[in-house]
């Protein structure tokens, strides 16, 4: 086996890797979210936050398809959202957080929001046709995600005690999960080395400026520590809370194999 | 089709839903307490929890084997607990509800003893020998459960303003859900014609004898209302919180549906 070869099936498993990072964002974000239906503090908000899991599940759809595409087992999205374990997700931690009240589930949206945006801009000029048409199109979406997340955690920050107080909480406590997205691997040097998507340390900057002045409007404070919690978008470790996710959201899937609407 | 024949046909499904009562009690309230292990407030009471629910889930597996036995469908105590959809659950409403602070597990727990101990001291009277082993064998697990959950509900009620408002908010929470334990339909009736088991009814004595003198002595004011929420035992409805206490517990065979230990 030549080099070449050997790179081209390095390349299609970590591929398939990459895509699954992308899919197990916007589905477990997206199911997050999605719990808030029927729950949030008035109508539109709870009308809003339906919609957002919902453009969050269509993304989550595209990416996992086209991971299910490359890594040709004739497996469906469907198969790759419903049937694979805890283990097997590669989505970063901060999104398979719990809600917690509304402010930390607006906070935790911002954070992802803000690194959704850049890394989407980037991935528009992928050299993979699909990953380019699939960013073009979530990275409408995801300008709304960010621009609502963005004026809630600013009038929640800039509000009452109460709602500062919460807010600054939420920041605090959710923080160290944001250094994980800009983290690398082989996996995004391969993905970089191919023209198929961005050095995460690049995105940084871009995402600093949108939370830093968002922050600085909401009158937070950003917290000082660069400490980062990680393993779950190599897979290596998830918090307790996504196996917990999983039994609710696989549960048709697992209990009535192969159901169809 | 004789009339004897009948009978006794009708007798075998009762049976058989007059087990998966008594196992689903004790399933579904086991679960609910095995839920506190590694999280009450202190390690004595958490080893106590953890001891109370291995009771109640060793009489589940008796229970449920001989529903199973009865059903005569090869199935075993695991199936029915693990592959049963939740309409087929017919544990009453009041095990079923979240755990709450440990006062209101405790609260709960006191209800559920009281009744416990008075019909399985019936039970042990069954015409039925299995039914009357099981009852005997779990009779002596109970009277110490009943004696542990009533201690702790006087100390907690007769203890701080705070405790004794939480005790007071549990017992008003959990009254509603008492008075399904005592609640008759056709299978009871065949129970009792039978001489299987007791008139639910003729249990309430016994149980108002236990917990009036037990919220006395806690300072606790028994709520006035005799409504009742009912469903649980019939199957008719459940709760929204059983099908998600079944996610959880059914996971692992769901998911890997025949693996063993």
């Amino acid at each position: 086996m030549g080099a070449a070869e050997k790179l081209a099936e390095m390349t299609q498993e970590q591929l398939v890797q990459y895509l699954l990072r992308l899919g197990d964002n916007t589905l477990v974000l997206g199911h997050r979210v999605s719990e808030w239906c029927g729950k949030s503090p008035v109508l539109e908000e709870d009308i809003a936050l339906a919609n957002t899991a919902l453009d969050l599940l269509g993304q989550t759809q595209l990416w996992l398809g086209r991971a299910a595409d490359v890594q040709g087992e004739g497996k469906s999205a469907d198969d790759l959202a419903f049937l694979r374990d805890v283990w097997d997700f590669r989505n970063v931690l901060l999104v398979e957080l719990p809600n917690g009240d509304f402010g930390q589930t607006l906070m935790r949206q911002l954070l992802f929001d803000a690194y959704h945006a850049v890394l989407l801009a980037e991935l528009v000029n992928s050299t993979d046709a699909t990953i380019s048409a699939i960013a073009e199109k979530a990275s409408k979406e995801v300008a709304y995600h960010l621009e609502r997340s963005r004026d809630t955690v600013i009038g929640l920050g800039d509000g009452t005690e109460e709602s500062h107080n919460r807010m600054q909480a939420a920041l605090d406590l959710l923080w160290p999960y944001v250094g994980e997205m800009f983290h690398s691997d082989a996996v995004d040097a391969a993905a970089v080395a191919a023209g198929i998507g961005p050095d995460p340390a690049s995105l940084r900057p871009g995402f600093d400026a949108i939370v830093t002045a968002a922050l600085a409007e909401a009158t937070l404070v950003k917290p000082d520590s660069d400490f980062a919690h990680k393993g779950g978008r190599t897979g290596a470790m998830h918090t307790e809370h996504l196996g917990h996710m999983l039994c609710q959201m696989q549960w048709l899937q697992r209990a009535y194999p192969g159901n169809k609407w």
